[in-house]
């Protein structure tokens, strides 16, 4: 079983309009919500690939309740922590003509010392049933900056396999606690590393302390600092469509391989497809299958040269 | 006791963003949450009037579990009626330095026969303990849009005076039941009567079966055509703020007037009054006591010619 943490769950909202236009009022012609979160929609993908799957993190108010309901109906098992704040709402306003997206995030509740602490029970519980553990997204106010770190800590004295997918300060505390593996995207590397130049930027992330660095190259695929080599993986061609959530299949196929033991190369091809599988599909966060085992063999993965 | 049905209540949020941009990504600063829909708003503005009140419309899904919720420490007494469709959100995002909003509003849900006919049932029951009733905003997807004359001819049947506040077709079909009173704009007179010319337009629209119409006027104060005669009332001055809920005060305050049976220009001096408090105060839809109490002796009441 794989546990997905996401301590700033959502619920998210897509609607549909003509055109966004500041300071008018809009019809909103088209309403979908989702549990999100990137722990959840990790969840979700994992869940579609047949992997069993806990979630866990807070729920709260009327908006977790709402989540709740939602994941219900899904294979996900739900593992969430009540709290006495109200979850938050993102808000994602999808341009009729353009498909540009105009996106609003509440900041979401703060967590008391109290939730935090009924947390880490529920999740020294849950970890004795784990094959790995991903911990994933933004901290809520209220938790610790080092939060991550001591989440990893408590899964590798649990003897659980552990991917970090944060950013900033909670990315550089988490990996110093020495995670078995990153998924940062450029952006998050050059923070943390000061370097924008992939090669260079992983391997230094990988020298702070993650075990294995797979770093997001967008449309160029990943590029993987493990300790068995150094690989690039990217696909036959860019895709195009909706990037929400390509990084979401990313971490679920790289969890799905460690938990069956698949071989690095054929780890990474996998997390290519079912990224750009994702892309593909009309609906964010959704990949579509057809295109996942089309892709699967047409992707491309090259060792990298060890000297470099 | 006055009652007031919401056919299309709404949950009316309110984001803070520092500056809306199109297809950007926004942190919401602030988020505040209102149960919503002209007639709730009436209510809230009667109740604070001291007015005993009654809502009733239709509620349903999380989002209607919330509006209840909110109503709950009210003194407004909640008879809205179940339905299995979601209550509509409204977003309302401000922008930070300017305070300009822009608007999202949900479609809502669609009423079902059966639903229509149990509120129709509720709506008989709770005539029999009104002394007035206002009939306020749009018409649900499913409701025909006769609705509203349906409404006024069993206020009628009950001996209770209805009050009419709505546009387009739903108003054109509800004039011509007669009620004792409609409260249309400049725009929803422009569109049923043809005309934008105040008095004629608010003459018209008397014909067409009102036995008074209150138009409002904006900035320009309320324009009465009733049976005992035609007044213009006006503020002393234009007065700066937020006109959200600013109609909804003239509404509550023409209906309290009618209930305590005050003479027409005194009714309007409230009206614009209470109008102009709701305009000063920070919050949309409260009003502003202090401003209320100075103003109302300050606003200026003139009885139109009669062979105008």
């Amino acid at each position: 079983m794989i546990l997905t943490v996401t301590l700033n769950t959502a619920l998210d909202i897509t609607y549909r309009v003509d055109a966004l236009i500041p300071h008018g009022s809009h019809r909103v012609h088209e309403v979908v919500e989702r549990p999100g979160g990137k722990g959840v929609n990790v969840a979700r993908v994992l869940s579609a690939l047949g992997q069993e799957c806990i979630v866990t993190g807070f729920a709260g108010g009327a908006v977790g309740a709402v989540v709740r309901q939602l994941l219900a109906p899904l294979t996900v098992q739900d593992a969430l922590v009540p709290i006495a704040g109200s979850t938050r709402r993102t808000i994602a306003v999808v341009d009729g003509a353009s498909g540009d997206t105009t996106q609003l995030n509440e900041p979401g509740p703060t967590i008391t010392a109290e939730e935090w602490a009924s947390f880490l029970r529920a999740y020294g519980v849950l970890l004795h049933h784990a094959n790995a553990v991903a911990l994933c997204g933004s901290l809520p106010q209220g938790v610790h900056v080092g939060a991550y770190a001591e989440l990893i800590r408590r899964a590798h004295a649990a003897q659980v396999p552990v991917l970090l997918d944060t950013s900033g300060e909670p990315l550089r505390r988490g990996i110093a606690a020495r995670p078995d593996l990153v998924k940062p995207n450029l952006d998050e590397l050059a923070q943390l590393t000061g370097s924008r130049e992939p090669l260079r930027a992983t391997r230094e992330a990988r020298r702070r302390g993650a075990h294995t660095v797979v770093t997001s190259l967008g449309a160029a695929g990943l590029l993987a600092a493990t300790g068995q080599g150094v690989w690039h993986a990217s696909p036959p061609a860019p895709v195009k469509g909706n990037p929400t959530g390509a990084g979401d299949s990313v971490v679920a196929a790289l969890l799905a391989g460690l938990v069956e033991g698949v071989a690095w190369p054929e780890r990474l091809a996998h997390a290519v497809a079912l990224s750009a599988a994702t892309v593909l599909a009309p609906t964010a966060g959704e990949f579509d299958r057809t295109g996942y085992e089309t892709l699967l063999p047409l992707v491309t993965v090259t060792e990298q040269e060890a000297t470099a």
